[in-house]
């Protein structure tokens, strides 16, 4: 099956318009019909090259939603029709430790990304969601039950929502805990409203006053400019959770002693150079942790999808055709974006 | 009261005998007879200044074992001729939150530490434990359960013991768990027999392949030399739990590989000059943690001592006469001791 899609052939040219062969639906597989497909940093990172290793032509986008086209004579869990969506990982080894306990992330084999990962189907790497239609196999596709009319605003919950979920989840964020985001992007701004609707004391951190007020809407029931001593003093000692968002290198002590005893910073963010290593001195004295976390689990991403639908919670996103999407990089680099671009798929 | 001690006037200077006063007994303090006080490598950074802020004179010591020479008329825990121990602290401020959990090293006042800090005693901050007497407030004061012959060995409990006791209980250390010990020195060899003790399946990480058959003496099941990048491969992914007490800059890095996912590497000392970045991805992509501890809280230095007591636990100490210290520095220094210097404090 031809489709067609916005691929880069090299890291020093822009995307453009190229088709690409999808498989044949095997049993297990559901073939999606893209309706909308986010635009992460790691897009950007990968089709320039920035991180090595990347597989051209190579056609990136892994916050996709769509509806299910056709299905496989296997498939049990989906039916033409149905909304769904697909993130980060479209296969694992299903065998390891990490697979059995559903963190297909961290699967001892490797994970297969949803692009830029090696598979046995033309041509030879996983081509992402900048494209009409994608082919899965129903173990890693998601059942999105929010209303249509949010469809696009979903897409950005596939990546920017479930990294931020899953620490948030796993570090125990809820009614009682203190929960600090440190940078508002599209990661930072699903962080903050998904620890507000979790039930948590939400604080945003920012390097702009001028985000104060788009911050406090966003749910954050405090902010702190992080480049004002006298704010960040006053934050000392406070938050039992931290979920660091920010991916170039910066100094972490201010953040270290925002926590409170046995406090946690979970980075989520790789910087293309390395922070300064924080003082052991701040972790020591108080119990302090510092952390990482990547994406989620293919259940953690059903958990919260359905914590989403229930809760009315959705991406802030500014719709984009698919020919504008240098311009969206562009202006991405510049943090000019509230707080998630979006491509509407069917303008390929 | 007048007591003989040994002291440092300056940094630049070496111990030697100086008279201190100790404070008259209040209702609720306890007189010790110091019998035996461990050497620790704080002793030597504070007393040479290394660390800054030093009160001159400087009497160290905070793993201090003696018995109980007369009680305050309040003083319901201790009777004359009981064996105790002092560690790390002698006082903090008994009403913040960490007070109140028995995390006296995490009070928000700060803990009065048993030396270099302020008092209203003369001269205005403590004097540790290389002198004949101390004079501390019951509830600071630990009761000693091991048989009289094993006094000596216990002394280092109080703080290479509880030390990495802490954080071995903090993080669960048990049956079940592999445990890393990195730096088979003071704080190293005690992480090892405690670890053991508790449980769990250990492993001591040492840069001296001659260690290798006194660290399995010491109770490892296991050795790696870290220096080996073949030994160091094939401990990746193996620790729920890695203690690092070692106090020089190094790379963190083949030790947070040698983490299992949701593992958590626990700093226990503080380097001279920090150690490098570790690279953050090898946090993320298996959500592995790096975390502080600092010695431990007096309930919790209690129950290590009692479980000490009932397992048989103790250090392996050099015994050494008081005019053998600046000797014993040196040694520490080199690494050329196995595994902790005692002094007779008699011999003061």
């Amino acid at each position: 099956m031809t489709v067609k899609a916005y691929a880069a052939q090299a890291a020093d040219q822009p995307l453009g318009p190229h088709a690409i062969e999808r498989r044949a639906a095997g049993p297990d597989d559901v073939v999606i019909a893209i309706e909308y497909c986010g635009v992460c940093h790691s897009d950007l990172h990968t089709v320039r090259g920035e991180w090595g290793g990347t597989l051209f032509p190579c056609v990136p986008g892994h916050e996709i939603v769509g509806t299910v086209s056709a299905v496989g004579s296997a498939v049990t869990r989906f039916a033409p029709g149905d909304t769904v969506g697909v993130g980060c990982i479209v296969d694992s080894c299903r065998t390891c430790a990490a697979c059995g306990e559903g963190l297909e992330q961290f699967c001892a084999s490797g994970m297969t990304g949803t692009y830029n990962s090696r598979t046995p189907d033309a041509p030879g790497h996983t081509l992402g969601g900048y494209s009409e239609q994608i082919v899965v196999d129903q173990a890693y596709v998601l059942a999105i039950r929010h209303p249509k009319d949010q469809l696009a605003a979903v897409a950005p919950l596939l990546c920017a929502g479930i990294t931020t979920w899953s620490p948030l989840r796993h570090w125990g964020a809820g009614p009682g805990k203190r929960v600090g985001v440190v940078g508002i992007g599209g990661l930072g701004h699903m962080g903050i409203k998904l620890a507000r609707a979790l039930g948590a004391e939400v604080t945003g951190f920012t390097t702009s006053p001028a985000k104060r007020e788009a911050i406090l809407a966003l749910g954050a029931h405090h902010v702190v400019v992080s480049t004002d001593k006298a704010e960040m003093k006053a934050a000392r000692e406070s938050f039992g959770l931290i979920i660091n968002t920010v991916s170039h290198s910066h100094d972490l002590d201010p953040f270290l002693m925002a926590l409170a005893r046995d406090g946690t910073m979970v980075m989520v963010g790789g910087p293309e150079k390395p922070h300064p290593m924080p003082t052991l001195f701040h972790m020591l004295t108080r119990r302090r942790s510092l952390a990482g976390s990547l994406i989620g689990g293919i259940a953690e991403t059903q958990e919260m999808l359905d914590f989403c639908a229930e809760h009315g919670v959705v991406s802030d996103i500014e719709l984009i055709r698919m020919e504008e999407i240098e311009a969206a990089y562009a202006r991405m680099l510049q943090g000019d974006v509230r707080y998630r671009f979006v491509i509407d798929t069917g303008t390929i």
